[in-house]
């Protein structure tokens, strides 16, 4: 990574914000774009970016060597159809999307000549937004995966591989758009589908002084910003639905275990779990 | 609670074996009846227990004035069936059984004229089992649940709410058995199911590389003791099965408002959901 490059955050929100602390602590010039100007003037203040705007950016994403996409997939399309020409020849940038198929080759689609586009996806969010909480995100345990596609170059790969690094992630692995997204759908959309439908099936918030630590584990992601995770779903649908359909089965499978009495087949659902859960436990 | 009185543990498994240690530490005699002829062994080594029997344990039984029955809801019944005559008049004992509705009353009547049954739940699991294990069990945090009926005297419910704080619960209330099984069949019951369906919903084990908190936290309880839940479940199984109905009904909802597309529909879920979720949150 060049520390003559300019860096852009589009998007200083939560994970914006902490890119561009990031890249800012570790001696790098960072600008950043942003539709609320407060954002901008209270990062401007930490002393998280150089300089910020709303409005009038244009000069800004000309002179960008490499930007960061911090927006939901929708915004960022509609962002990048409308102001993506101005992006320098020589211009590598990535985003932070949870959701890569029917975006990534979209906006590589879009690119000017000399303009390469390098997804990723920081598996780092947490129950807060907004740039002022970005301080308390967690880069270090968390997951960064690169999702190259037949368009990338070895110099783009390398260059967001090392942004990891710098962003001070220690695991980065790889994996194609439709495995990235597959992957989506079982360890974080099911697990949100599941603990956003235990707390709606109905009130039970009286139990409250009852529940012990299983039902607050699988509940805490029920806290959920409701604009993102709406996007999420809907752009990975049939990913989540096969995974809620799959899930479905096995539920059904242990309903009908108990209403046959079937004492083994209980048993064996059990012992598959938990040899299951075991290869997971190392890292716990 | 008469430190004058003989304390005598049925079951010295994980939680017997907390109570033994717990009763000792207090200043009180305990003894023990178990199969398992290493677990009392072990037991006396440490100090935990007086003495232990396997079998021919009659005089132990005739000479408590306090029992703890720490077996499994079968195993209590058929134990107390056999041997429940040999109890002295003034005989107070209690239980630790997760499902009361089918075992309480029926424990009642099976009492001598003198003796008494006042059942309690220290929800206090954890994933591993045994006597030697039963140091790392934490009881200050968790939940004890008294659940007397109508054949309860004020003395035994005395006892059993002394009992408990010298074990180290802070925090415990009285259900009668029927609302006591049914918010075990929600907070508890619900959330294991969930959790051992989503291990054996399909062999995810090769994407433990890419989980993340919220995949951990959920699965956290599919590590499971097989014998013991197959039984809890199925003793508990209609209310286990209205609530698998009734979130099975919230998770459809969930994917009908992805196959329909509709955004409102799930972004009222998520809103829902973290309202509810919040009043959880004190407790944290």
């Amino acid at each position: 990574m060049n520390k003559q490059h300019n860096y852009l955050i589009v998007g200083l929100g939560l994970l914006g914000g902490k890119y561009a602390l990031e890249l800012t602590r570790a001696g790098y010039t960072v600008d950043a774009i942003d539709q609320n100007e407060q954002s901008l003037a209270w990062a401007m203040e930490q002393g998280y970016i150089r300089s910020g705007k709303a409005c009038d950016f244009e000069a800004l994403v000309s002179n960008a060597d490499r930007i960061i996409f911090a927006l939901y997939p929708t915004t960022f399309l509609a962002w990048f159809g409308q102001y993506g020409h101005l992006c320098k020849p020589g211009c590598i940038f990535t985003d932070v999307s949870g959701v890569k198929t029917g975006l990534v080759e979209e906006i590589q689609a879009l690119c000017p000549a000399g303009v390469e586009f390098i997804a990723s996806h920081p598996m780092a969010g947490r129950e807060t937004s907004g740039v002022q909480n970005s301080v308390h995100v967690n880069f270090a345990p968390a997951n960064f995966i690169i999702t190259p596609t037949a368009q990338n170059t070895p110099q783009a790969i390398g260059w967001v591989r090392r942004l990891a690094q710098t962003l001070g992630f220690h695991h980065i692995t790889t994996l194609n758009c439709a495995e990235h997204d597959r992957m989506i759908g079982y360890v974080s959309q099911l697990c949100h589908a599941i603990a956003v439908s235990l707390m709606c099936a109905n009130d039970n918030t009286s139990l409250s002084e009852y529940t012990g630590d299983s039902f607050r584990d699988l509940t805490r992601i029920a806290k959920i910003n409701d604009k993102m995770w709406a996007e999420l779903f809907l752009w990975n649908k049939q990913n989540l639905i096969d995974e809620i359909d799959q899930f479905s089965i096995a539920l059904q499978q242990m309903k009908q275990a108990l209403i046959t009495d079937d004492r083994t087949g209980l048993e064996e659902m059990f012992r598959l779990s938990t040899a299951r859960r075991a290869a997971f436990d190392k890292k716990d």
